[in-house]
This record gives structure tokens, sequence and C-alpha cells, in this order.
């Protein structure tokens, strides 16, 4: 087992990261001051798990919530239905709610944590690669609102995060691909050395060897961790993990948010902001073909789908991240090296639409 | 015009007490970062002092959302309405919400600003003494759950607060001296020279004259203000502002939280805990019965509602405070000295119910 530890001053708290960690109670019971929990999980992930995490939960008073299955149910009805089951069952301030399933689950039940009697305890078991790498460190939750996802939130920190590799064996192929465009990413903004390595074990990644799902992860959370004890809050370095995201929540939205899983957006997303990064003449070709040729090795889209430059301008103006009116991007500025910026001349912007897009009817 | 600063690191804030307040713009603008700002009001509100608190935003981008007047609407649905009102003005992460009205419209604006994309700036302008002396200071928002009060909620720390005595003027008699009791249990709790100055000068209080309203506001909040600062998330310390609340949610809730006003509830609750520190020997009678006396000068209830013990006892066990099954209260060791414990014999707890309630029949 490793043990990355997300540094936080008193919130701060470990990730374990193993095999077979949901037959180690011990992990979790430590991190449980009171003695009562509420697992909130996912119709679809209930039946796989739901009886081990029970299991690890023996002694407590446990109930469990199965929230159905899906990014539109990540809303403040069904957040609503959590509440009630807290209530119904006299869950007092220290209770512990555990949240067991992929990141609508964390993102949802991280909220309903973060807001229950103003606070109460929180871990994460993820059960998919995304939420593993990305939405197990830093503490963001929310929900959607019609008008905009992740709209309504606030920051809540785990007390641990219980990343149990052999969870990923039960997930579908294109979603665990999606997780590995968030590896990518921490290769590509911020460790070259993890980006060399991918390289070299991308077959040993999508096989699921267990060794390198352990490393993969390890090497993800500690760089997301580094990242967020920097600037816990957003207020600037942060944004750095959101390389390809302006790109990529273009096209999710064009696509309406269910063409295109998350991760392959952001997949295509980084291929532009390298383009674009080389049309800046920051990074070299060979460079761009490198981080291409990666994406493209995991099985993820290289391209977006059929949109126009317009298109693009249209929805990357209305992304959170834009201040002032202008866009800040995250660009490279060498392998595993990037940079947030919105001080760059247009035209190279321009140029990665057209090269990406098609000419409009 | 006065100026309590709360003392909280990062998230250190003023209270401006004074008279007409709402007419000098620069107290607000200089806590508004950016250029859009939010006020949500209620109806009864809105009509009196919206129009001077749009002209002290003026040359900011500010819409208005005023809430129906009333308890049971601090709930997630008009939550929502707030939501709605931010999203369809694409109001961004540098908005200001403003609360403009008593402790439903701060405790529900409060939340909003807590949740918006994941925290906003808050300002409150409070325009009850209730709000005033209370829920203005400490970032305690929250909304209601059908099964309990406050349930939903979180900590957030407003910029600064506009405490305008001046607002107090339209405010109906019976809210006023509900109020009143807050600031009274400022004096009982922890402030002996506090309380001297409300047995003196309780009829200019009642009166409302400006000089004494803002003394009243000043010192309540200043000694609020170094509570919390000492315990922000209320882990201790803290829980001595809730004199009197253990003994007065029982009567809110046996009385459908429809005839009594909050601070009608904590005068008679604090009466109880008074007479229960009485039984235990801590207070003499005639402490006793001086803070009967103030309590009964400001026209507040010094006797709870036709209930038995019995009521009582259970539903003063199913309140938040009980922790492992005890009971906890805040008694008096003195006029100006409170403590919390669970360490006193119930029979003391039976003799004072028993003192203030009927037999059941």
């Amino acid at each position: 087992m490793r043990t990355v530890q997300v540094d936080l001053q008193d919130r701060s708290y470990p990730i374990y990261i193993g095999t077979g960690l949901l037959d180690q109670p011990e992990l979790l019971r430590r991190h449980i001051p009171g003695n009562s929990a509420l697992v909130v999980t996912n119709e679809t992930v209930a039946p796989i798990y739901g009886t081990r995490l029970a299991a690890a939960l023996d002694g407590l008073r446990t109930e469990t919530v199965a929230i159905p299955d899906g990014e539109q149910f990540k809303n403040l009805e069904t957040a609503n239905l959590v509440y009630d089951a807290l209530l119904a069952n006299r869950m007092d301030r220290q209770t512990t709610i555990i949240a067991l399933g992929g990141g609508v689950v964390g993102d949802l039940a991280g909220f309903v944590a973060a807001t229950y009697q103003r606070g109460v305890h929180f871990i994460q078991v993820p059960t998919t690669l995304l939420a593993l790498v990305d939405s197990s460190v830093g503490g963001k939750t929310a929900v959607n609102h019609p008008r905009g996802k992740n709209m309504i939130g606030a920051f809540h920190q785990p007390r641990c995060v219980l990343a149990d590799v052999r969870t990923l064996e039960s997930l579908p192929d294109r979603e665990y691909r999606a997780g590995i465009a968030e590896v990518i990413k921490y290769g590509l903004i911020m460790d070259y050395g993890f980006l060399q390595w991918l390289e070299r074990n991308m077959s040993a990644l999508l096989a699921r060897e267990p060794d390198a799902m352990v490393h993969a992860v390890e090497q993800s959370c500690m760089n997301k961790a580094r990242v967020v004890a920097a600037d816990e809050r957003e207020t600037g370095q942060r944004a750095l993990l959101n390389l390809g995201h302006t790109f990529g929540h273009a096209i999710e939205t064009a696509t309406g948010y269910s063409e295109w899983l998350h991760g392959e957006a952001v997949a295509a997303g980084m291929c532009m902001a390298a383009h674009m990064s080389r049309e800046l003449g920051w990074i070299s070709d060979s460079a761009l073909r490198r981080a291409r040729a990666l994406i493209a090795e995991a099985g993820l889209p290289v391209e977006p789908p059929a949109m126009t430059a317009e298109q693009f301008m249209a929805l990357m103006s209305v992304d959170k991240k834009v201040e002032h009116g202008r866009i800040r991007l995250v660009l490279l500025q060498g392998l595993g090296n990037a940079t947030v910026t919105a001080d760059f001349p247009v035209e190279a912007l321009e140029t990665t639409l057209t090269a990406f897009t098609h000419q409009a009817a």
C-alpha cells in the first residue's frame, strides 16, 4: 500500500492506494470518530461493493442511500434525498458520510457532508479511475444547477480517501480510458518523469496491471496534492489542473454532455492546447507529437468532433475561467511544464481552432 | 459610528454600527471587490429600504431578489430561486451577495453565498434587532429542512456588516423586544458591566433611543465576536451563546414555531436556566431575581406556556446539543458568568421543570 498525504494544515488527510484495501477495515475505522455512518453510493456500484464496505463498517450504526446512476442526478433534489436519510435516521454532527462510487457520488455526497448541520465528516471510496486521480484530491464538492454544471458547491476535505484499484476491474473500458486522460494531464503539466513512465508503461496501464495502476494513481494524486496544497481554494496555481478543460468544456457543451465523456473531451482539448503552444513557439514539433501520440496510444480522441471555430469561441467565452472578458488558457511551455495565461495573441488561438475545426456551411 | 472588528484571521471583518449608515455608500463599496452585486431581501423590507440600498450601490451591476417573508420560506426551494437569479444574470465568482433583512434573509442569502460557485463574497445589512445582535456575527448560515431547523448550512463569514439602527424604527414592537432577549443574554453569560447598564437603561432601549440602541448593539456584537473568535466552528466555548436555548427550542417545538418568537422562547428559557442554577446553589436568590426582573422589564415572558415536565424532557433530549445521550446545558455561575455542562444531578433539572410546568392530566 502507498500513502499520499494531502497537506492542508488542520484539514490534511491521507490517500491510501493499493489493491484489496476495501478488505482492510482498520484503514477506514481510524478515520471515523463517531459511532454512525451513512454510505452514499449508486445503483450500479452498490450491488458490487456495498456488502464489502458494509462488512468493513461492522459495529457502527450504518445506513446506505443508493442514488440513481448518472450526471443528470447530480442535483439539489438528489442531495435532498441524502439529507432526508440523515435526518430520518437521526444522524448527528459526529456522523461520517462515506461516498462509494465515481465522481457524481463523490461530488454530491461531499456537498451534503459539507452542508449537513454545517459540516460532518467525509470519506471517499472512489470506484472510477477519474474519481481516484481527480475528484478524490482537493475537496471540491458540488451539484449541478439546470443552468450550469457544479454551480452549487463547497470546499470540504475528506478525512481520508481509500483508493482500492481493484474496484477499477469492473470499470467499462471506455470509462477507464477516459480516466487515463487526467493521468496523462499530470505528466504534461508538471511531471516530465511521470510522462516518460507513461510513454513506457501505457500498455501495462491499459491492461490494468495492478502495479501499473497503483503507480499511476499514486503519481497523479501526489501531483494534484502538490498543486492543491499550494492553492486550496483555486485562486491561482490550481488552475493548471485545467489543461485541456476550456477546449474540453466547449466540446462537452456542444455535444450536450451525452456523447463525449469528460476525459475524452479533455484529451482532445489537451491536443488543442499543445497545438496552440507549438503555434506560439513555446514547445517543439517533437513535443507536440509526443503528447499527441501518448493520448492516441491510450485510445483517446486527439481531435474534437465536427464543430466550427465560431462555436468554440462562443462556448469558451462563457467558461467559468474567463475573467474580465479575456479567455485564460492553460498552455505548455515544455513537456511537464504548463502555465495559466490570458497573455497570448488571439491569432494563435484562431490558428489552432482553424486547424481543428471545419468551415461553417 | 462604532466599529466592532470580528477577529478571524483572513476571514476577519468589521461591523459598522450607527444611525443612517445606509446613506453612506462608501462603507459598503470598499467591501465589494467586483463590479456586480445581488441583493437578497424580502417582500416586507424591500419597499422600505430597497431604494436606499440600490442608491448606495449605484454604478455596480445590481439585481434584487425579494423572497417571501417568513421562516417557512427559509428552505432549499427558496435558495434555488436565488441561484436562478445569479445564473440568469450571469453573476460570476467575483459577485457580492448582500442580505437586506432579518435572520431568515441573512441565513438564506449567506447559505447561497457560501455555496454559489463554491463561495462568493457576502455582506449583511440586518434590519431586525435579532439579526443585528445575533445572526450578523459568527458566519452561521443555513436553511431549514422539513425534518429540522437549520439542518442544511455552512460557516461563511461576511466581508462586512452594516448595522444601521435606524432600520429598527420600522420593526414591530414584539419583534424588537424579542431581540432584546438576546441582548440580555450577552450580559448574563459574560458581561456583568453590560448587564448593569441594561438594568439602568432598559427604558431608553425600549424607547428606541438611538444612543441606547447603538450601545446595546455594539456591546452585544463585541461579546459575541469575542466568543466566535475563540471558537469559530462551535467545538466548545461558542455553546455559551445558547443560554436559554435548549429550554427555548423545546418551547418553540411544542408550540409549532408559530405562537412564540425565538427571542420570547429564549427569554423564558433563560429564566429556567437561572432557576436551575439557583437550585444547584451556583447563583443566589437575588441574582435569580435580578435576571428575572430584567427580562420582565423588557416585556418578555419569564415562564413557558402550559407544558408538562415530560414534554420538556422529551423535546430537550433530541436537541442538537445532546452528546452521547447527555443533555448539555448552559448554566449560570454568577451574573455575567456562564458555563456549558452536562455535569449536574438530574434532580436539579427535574426540580426546575416541575417548578415551571403543569402536571400531566
